[in-house]
């Protein structure tokens, strides 16, 4: 089974739903001896089949699939829903029905048992222990975003390879088991925590932009760096017009919001982020909301009504292709620690 | 002047005001070969001194002493300050009136500059220029705590010496320079965002409690690491016995608050400040309303109505003596470090 000893580079390429990743990134980050990653979120299983044949076909590299894990068994309160929809009609695009689903978890499961990628990490829970079982059987890492000691150890009982330590800094959505109660660790603060709660191997996330980030984090015990932000003006990554525009300007803050999807994420703060700052919680059913929306105001290119998921690192983010920055930052993160040790 | 290449261990015991610094803990600090660190805020100029004189009294090493910047022009709403005074009718212990003042600011810098500690830290913004040439003159390094990178660059500009890099994790108040706009950058994130702004060497501060953390800042480009809730549990801290007790329990997340007074702050989330949890802006003047109930609180060791600052890794402080806690975190980063290169 593939252990994270095994990478060549400590980079793990984040796994960015909703378009940023591709194939070609995966690809990319994996050739320069990295761990790329493909993000099954919001895909169905077949086209997280169909994702996995095209990497294949370009890279013999190990990669690693990003899982949603489903929703647990609480229902959002209703009304909530119904009155943020109504809180949305003032917005000029098309909405969607609020409703529950799992993203085709059983499915997707399948066919990774059946594919075999390197990794399958998750977020957002735990996975079932059968499921956590049949991927071993079938050779496959297991990896688990946690974004507390608490969630670190029932990711190690549930059998976890490694864990996914997700500082608040993090771009796109926490991975928090509950998103009523989402925490708020500083990555540093994390790595430490989690270390002295596990004894897993750590996967860092969460702001790593440069090589003095990527030292820090495998100095501070972690295996690896997961780059995300530092990957989305490349150009191998899917990262719409409008999303790179705001990113390259670099001249906003980020937040934490519900408002796009009804679970914690952070993203660049725009006009709807502003607008909606008491979205409750309530994932996927406000995703589904306003996933017409987004989708129609990317067509626009209207950045100001889009999820413009970033961390906290953003201003930092470079054009450079990821295959180079991948290798210029193990590189240099390489030499730092050979300079401060 | 002063230099962090001057110390033997690249450790800075953080100042913590309120009663956690001591002469005893910052000599310690400095005797291990750190630099410890007076708290002179919420003290008078005199006080002031004669803690400067015990110090001197103990050591020979060099020290710093940190120093409330003076509250901006900005006047907190008054209706919005009445109205937080009358929400606090039922809790049950005096209250004080609200008063803005600059904790004897001028004096107390006209005692550090006849004083001539190494450094002089400054929080919650910017001295004058002409503070930062007087204490220059009386060959004092001025350093000054930063949360983003715009407090960075205006810091440099100042004439600071070197900048303590506050990331969110860390416990107390947060160094901003306008608390209406707090930032929340963790602390890896911030390294590598002021780090790309200025040349100044940094202090990083924020969550770091072992030599995992302290390497880890070092290996992302800080001078030194600063330990603030590493030290509460000292036997040379003057952390209070209801506060010691909820810091060794390590079984309540922190979480940011304006409610002790009326600047954002991080503490050991308890029933003061979840029933709190709306406290406007208004520093200093929510601190003299809270203080004496807190000082009763304390007297009668009610952990509930008081103030219990701490870092997001508090549940990881021990009960080591300072000194020799400084000396194995160093020599324990010194060896990861080491190892990592």
């Amino acid at each position: 089974m593939f252990g994270l000893e095994a990478l060549e580079l400590p980079i793990v390429g984040a796994p960015m739903a909703g378009g940023p990743s591709t194939v070609a990134l995966a690809a990319a980050v994996s050739d320069a001896g990295g761990l790329g990653s493909l993000a099954a979120g919001y895909r169905t299983a077949d086209d997280v089949r169909e994702q996995i044949a095209q990497l294949r076909a370009v890279t013999a590299r190990p990669f690693g699939v990003n899982v949603f894990a489903p929703p647990g068994p609480a229902t959002p309160d209703p009304d909530a829903v119904a009155r943020y929809v109504a809180s949305l009609a003032d917005e000029a695009g098309p909405l969607g029905a609020p409703r529950r689903d799992d993203d085709d978890f059983a499915a997707k499961i399948d066919a990774l048992e059946q594919l075999r990628p390197a990794v399958v990490s998750f977020t957002f829970g735990l996975p079932a222990r059968d499921v956590v079982d049949r991927l071993h059987a079938a050779d496959v890492a297991v990896w688990v975003t946690v974004t507390t000691p608490d969630e670190a150890r029932a990711a190690a009982a549930a059998g976890a390879d490694a864990l996914i330590a997700q500082g608040v800094e993090a771009g796109g959505h926490r991975g928090s088991f509950d998103d009523a109660a989402p925490g708020d660790l500083g990555l540093l603060a994390l790595l430490q925590l989690v270390g002295a709660a596990v004894s897993l191997p750590l996967v860092a996330s969460g702001g790593i932009m440069t090589a003095a980030g990527v030292a820090g984090v495998l100095a501070a015990g972690a295996s690896a760096a997961q780059l995300g932000s530092a990957l989305l003006r490349t150009p191998e990554a899917g990262t719409s017009e409008p999303q790179r525009r705001v990113l390259a300007a670099a001249d906003r803050p980020t937040g934490l919001t519900r408002a796009f999807t009804g679970r914690t994420a952070r993203g660049v703060v725009n006009r709807f982020q502003r607008a909606h700052a008491d979205a409750p919680s309530a994932y996927p059913q406000l995703h589904h909301v306003t996933a017409p929306l987004r989708a129609a105001a990317r067509t626009d290119g209207d950045a100001e009504t889009i999820n413009l998921w970033a961390g906290q690192g953003y201003p930092l983010a470079t054009e450079r292709p990821a295959g180079e920055l991948v290798r210029a930052l193990a590189a240099e993160a390489r030499e730092r620690l050979r300079a401060a040790g």
